[in-house]
């Protein structure tokens, strides 16, 4: 049987640098556990455009279809910012998305136990803190038609339109329902249904999927602001979240850097099973591109390398070894071991990138 | 020449309660400082529904055209949560907003200093934070067409349409930058350009009003997602956000419950100005009708006088009058009179809705 495939896009700004010490752990499972897989790597985001002038080649996209599954760094940069709309850097990585139909989009914020002072929030808020977010990922405001800037009499009007199917809301929240499963069994499922009809579709689907198929799992709903609140409020309160495109983008990001644990924290996004059973996949940082620190050996590599134990445990059906990975991360901040973003004002020397990488390979 | 005049919808849930403590502080206004106001009083929400079979009655929206200002309580209850979308409470307001034109929504999220224990945030984080989210509310998602659920092939799609004019996001910024020049000059403007066509333009837009009209504010753009994460990791960068009416739903929310002091926080809703000069205006709490707690004395009625503060400034003129009322508030919180809401866990016994009333009279 061939070796599982993996292309790595490591993209822009601290991407390459963060999916260097990815390569490290890669190479260390092929060495010392027997597992190699078959790494390609390619260009995506504005690296892309520099040298073909498209944020993705169809080459890249092809590619990505056939492995595995897809390692992403990060995309962007202000370089990029003065961009066609239709170039920029994340049209890369909503075509992957779009086009491996990646609907499910998994973002647990989860709060380090050696970081929870980090956080914004109280610590007896966040301590322990351990939520996912289920977001849809190929749907809604983010792909809708019609869409553009027109001119209507003498000034001009944006439109996006934002549009969910039956068939679109039912997949996502299968997939929410399946995750609460196999942790505290709650939904809490997040629209504007007092304003939005995509919202009132959202309640009805997600109601009739659970009352279907998990009535086991414990479902409530959620005005998406009142949400927003909670989130800040008592985050603990949740176990999955399943919410659409663009209040998932919101929110997750609001719950993430709640945590305290931002450049810790990693994200699956996976959509149907291909032929040989593996969902099709797709793993990055929830971080983005950090242009203000690329290149300084300052980035935290741990939310890739997360993202790398993501892809163990659900593209490769390595949970065990995903922990091991998730383990040494653990023992590696428990030791101190800490990247600038992880420290306090006078708090010693941070370690480099590469530094982080070298201790988890030694952690393993 | 006549009298001011305010139509009070006091609404559902706590509404009526919190508004029954406003009425108090007119009728100090008018005993205590020959300030007298014409009030008259309708239904708006569930109430209204009750009565009329709509959540505003066109002979309520006629009188909300006429008056120089609402005062509205709160809109909404489990009991109409199974109606039909186009006769919930919601609806009311959303009618009083679109058909007074009520576009630019002032929230602010201020953190009193005798609350900065409440907030779920570090102390140093919110305290002295004082902010202005500036909300579109009469366009975007909440209004576009084409909207509904129709059905495509053997399944049903939810539609809804965001779509801005070059002229809706000029009038917002306009207000924006205008409350910026009143306070720190610095306006952040919020959407997400980099996803959708309709927040390109937002961006254009804003940023043109800026160039021509409001060079001396400086002025920043954010995504909105990075946005929701700044907000909650240092909202003190802020001075005045402007941003759409759903971003603006999400955001300002999440700011409220930042400062810790939710049941605090007013806002105003205000259009463009009348025959008289007076801008068409709505002012409410952002809290909501908190039906777990109505008809029980325990709500907290200050973020409605702190409502009927910011309608003495901003539609009576009433600066001066404005912070004398904002000041009785604050003597009252820095004596230690507190509603149940604004209590730590063994801190003794609350007062009653109407008492927090009696004590600002007092404080007067
Ligand atoms: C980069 C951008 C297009 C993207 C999004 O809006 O989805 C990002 O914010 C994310 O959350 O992954
Ligand atoms: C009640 C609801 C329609 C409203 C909104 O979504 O605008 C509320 O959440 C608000 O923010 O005033």
């Amino acid at each position: 049987m061939a070796n599982p495939s993996i292309l790595i896009l490591a993209g822009d700004g601290i991407g390459p640098e963060v999916m260097a010490e990815v390569k490290k752990i890669i190479g260390w499972y092929d060495a010392k556990r027997g597992i190699t897989f078959d790494v390609s790597e390619d260009l995506v985001g504005g690296c892309a455009y520099d040298k073909h002038g498209t944020p993705l080649h169809d080459d890249t996209m092809a590619k990505a279809q056939e492995v595995d599954c897809v390692l992403l760094g990060a995309v962007g940069g202000p370089k990029y910012d003065n961009l066609d709309f239709s170039v920029k850097p994340e049209r890369g990585l909503l075509r992957l998305r779009k086009e491996m139909d990646l609907y499910s989009n998994l973002r647990p914020a989860q709060c380090f136990d050696a970081l929870a002072d980090f956080s914004s929030l109280k610590k007896e808020v966040v301590a322990g803190l351990d939520i996912v977010i289920v977001r849809e990922l190929t749907s809604g405001v983010y792909f809708g038609e019609p869409r553009g800037i027109f001119t209507e009499g003498n000034e001009r009007v944006g439109i996006n339109t934002q549009r969910y199917t039956e068939s679109e809301i039912a997949r996502v929240a299968r997939s929410a329902f399946e995750m609460a499963r196999r942790r505290n069994n709650k939904v809490c499922s997040m629209e504007k249904a007092n304003v939005m009809e995509s919202g009132i579709l959202w309640r009805q689907v997600v109601q009739e999927i659970h009352d279907k198929e998990y009535p086991d799992v414990e479902l409530s709903h959620m005005y998406a602001d009142a949400g927003a609140m909670q989130l800040c409020r008592w985050p603990k309160q949740f176990d999955v979240i399943v919410t659409d495109n663009l209040f998932g983008d919101l929110l997750s990001d609001a719950a993430a850097m709640l945590t305290g644990s931002l450049g810790m924290l990693p994200s699956a996004s996976l959509g149907a099973p291909m032929a040989n059973g593996r969902p099709k996949a797709l793993y990055e940082p929830v971080h983005g591109s950090a242009p203000d620190i690329a290149g300084q050996g300052k980035a935290n590599p741990i939310a890739c390398v997360l993202s790398f134990a993501m892809a163990l445990r659900y593209s490769f059906d390595l949970g065990d070894e995903a922990t091991r990975l998730e383990q040494a991360v653990e023992k590696v901040l428990a030791e101190g071991v800490r990247t600038a973003d992880l420290m306090g004002p006078e708090s010693g020397t941070p370690v480099s990138t590469s530094a982080m990488g070298d201790a988890i390979v030694a952690a393993l």
